[in-house]
């Protein structure tokens, strides 16, 4: 599974602080501290801090690129800030737009940036008219985004769809509807969209976080789950995720296979 | 998900040693510390300590009866063993034979009991030849086991396959295999079988089985797993079974849900 680290986000007070005064030390350290744990893929958003957003990601962009070679998701709806974002990118056929929504409008901002760039496109199950309730609802946006990505010569296998998990203590029918979502979407094409969460959202309002995000982390890998936006630093939750890699049979068991992972 | 509680065993030495002794206070407090902790079944196996196997599980039965209403798993490989653990059963229409393979001689002594007794059965997807190596040989042990529970006049939501997890770090494929076989077998018959597995065997011999025991039966209830014997005092596990049986939406939210599901 690919993990895609979240904290640069100026949501956090300190990340929207060290965007706003341009301070280099701390973005370089969150970057590698998320290396160091474990993540595959860095997360960047700008967030509200900034008030020139364009500039601030491709700030964002060369900071991170100064101190990790590892892929990067683009996080913006903002299709002008997300066009700097992947320009910045030394390397944007490893860059993930994160994201499009099911909106024809979105599709037709974002869907031609990914082929342009040729890189990977997070594609929410959302369209003009919100979250659908069912699987059935979710599957049928799924669709939409495959065709939008095929028919602007996106190959199936960078599209990952994200099924959009709802918090747990407001709606409890969604995570196993999401995790069903998650298996059909494997079998939609040949080679599949990849799958995709933002992780935390299950939680969201909820006690015990740390323990339903990692059960829900675990559960979505054994249907099949590609990729997860999530927090790196959160060390039983990447302990969960490099052991059910391991169960899986797709990271080599080894006695420090903890340490061995992460590496 | 069912928790069979797998602590009261011969093999555990003070449980050994308290059947040798038929020192009740032992018993009784593995009984009720099990209950609490949210055993939904209590497994009983005499283990190698006893002289008379029999009067043991006699004793075993009663013994734990006398503290817990929770149905009993009884646990040998033994038929008359097996007869005199059910016989003492105040109710054995709600045990749980423990268990048979599909090997001939097996289901010949076992699943005719499970009808007599009106009890559930767990059958080891093992045959003449031992485990299948593949999840398709696994299955087609499964489907012989069904068809004696049919012909016996057991019915089959009253069989629980087992699909024999191996450890991971001698047999790494085995554990997706494994999730392969707990989704198949929900396929096999309208009531389907019930699934179960003997957890801990999963981390025999690997360091961190207290993680990989979890993640994987985390892991497992993502495919359907019914029932799981398991060390229901150990309490990361339990939260996280617990925290998954709300993801599934099994068990209902609530800002305290480990103590509500407990209670």
């Amino acid at each position: 599974m690919e993990a895609i680290g979240e904290r640069i986000n100026g949501m956090f007070k300190a990340i929207g602080q060290a965007i706003r005064e341009t301070d280099v030390s701390v973005i370089e350290d969150m970057a590698r501290r998320q290396e160091e744990a474990g993540a595959d893929v860095l997360d960047l958003n700008v967030g509200p801090a900034a008030e020139d957003r364009e500039a601030a990601m491709r700030w964002l962009v060369e900071t991170v690129q100064g101190v990790s070679e590892l892929p990067l998701a683009i996080d913006s709806t903002n299709p002008d800030v997300m066009r700097a974002g992947l320009e910045a990118c030394s390397n944007p056929g490893q860059a993930i737009i994160n994201s499009t929504t099911g909106e024809q409008e979105k599709l037709n901002a974002m869907m031609p940036m990914a082929a342009e760039h040729g890189c990977s496109i997070i594609g929410l199950t959302i369209d003009e008219e919100g979250v659908p309730g069912t699987a059935e609802g979710r599957m049928e946006v799924a669709l939409k985004l495959l065709a939008s990505a095929m028919e602007h010569g996106v190959p199936t296998d960078r599209l990952y769809v994200d099924a959009v998990i709802l918090p747990v203590n407001a709606l409890q029918d969604t995570p196993p509807r999401v995790l069903d979502v998650i298996s059909q979407v494997q079998m939609l094409a040949d080679p599949p969209p990849k799958t995709v969460l933002g992780l935390s959202n299950v939680s969201q309002g909820s006690t015990l976080r740390p323990l339903l995000n990692r059960t829900y982390l675990v559960m979505c890998l054994a249907r099949g789950l590609s990729a997860a936006i999530v927090d790196a630093l959160d060390e039983e939750l990447m302990d969960a995720m490099i052991a059910a890699e391991v169960l899986m049979n797709r990271a080599v068991y080894a006695d420090d296979f903890l340490k061995a992972y992460r590496k």
